[in-house]
């Protein structure tokens, strides 16, 4: 190759890759078309029911993660809505709240809808007593072996 | 063998699996022991910060489930720790609050600590604008480029 063509190459080169980093709209949307990365989440323990209580028990090993928790008077709870975990439920992005097809349809993140992309769920819940790895809660709307993901203050 | 002993034996693995059915413990137990599940979430969206304003981009697909959130005042984000998505960063199970000294330790479940094991957010934003895919929110703990993973009502 003559050397003003690799020259004129060059600047080309030069110019395109200084232009995209000066754009911002240009770097958003490159962002936005990458392969979608993924996370992975595992359950800390399981909601359970038992006599009209509702308690969260934990895998032994997190116990050094529960320190004060029974200085709290409630929490979050984050739990896994594990019986919608299709793909087909996790493709609805629109519901009639609460079931009712008189309510106008909305998308699931204007709603809390069980079924939705991740299928992260959360609940304030009274701490009623902590025992070892054992958390009595108030009632949860939550099925009996229920994942739990966190707990926040 | 002797049909009495083949009756004997029979009579006892009968009887264990009774009593194992009836010992709510010791269901209990053996679903602790189980492999553990683990579940998959992906970002719908990205924090994007421009000049001081802070806004979440929504991948195209998940437009139709935004329908109504410009209907609310504020709303859940949650969104991933992404940062600390390292197994180390994930096994951290107790934390100085506020990464002060001072502050005695506290496990992970008791604080908004952003090392935990599941890297789940949670903050309550205030919806300044939606327009298309994007949705303008007051400022949030969260640096730019971070996935967000749910918005709730």
């Amino acid at each position: 190759m003559a050397w003003p063509v690799t020259l004129l190459l060059g600047l080309c080169i030069l110019m395109s890759a200084l232009s995209a980093q000066a754009d911002p709209d240009a770097i958003r949307s490159s962002a936005m078309s990458e392969t979608r990365p993924s996370y992975q989440v595992q359950p800390i323990g399981w909601i359970r029911k038992r006599d009209g209580r509702t308690f969260i028990e934990f895998y032994e090993d997190y116990r050094p993660a529960l320190l004060g928790v029974d200085q709290l008077d409630s929490l979050w709870v984050l739990y896994w809505f594990d019986r919608n975990d299709t793909p087909e439920q996790r493709s609805i992005l629109q519901v009639h709240p609460r079931g009712n097809p008189a309510n106008p349809l909305r998308g699931v993140f204007a709603t809390r809808a069980p079924m939705r992309p991740n299928l992260i769920a959360m609940s304030r819940c009274r701490v009623l007593g902590v025992e070892g790895t054992v958390i009595e809660i108030d009632d949860i709307d939550a099925f009996a072996e229920t994942p739990v993901l966190d707990l926040k203050p």
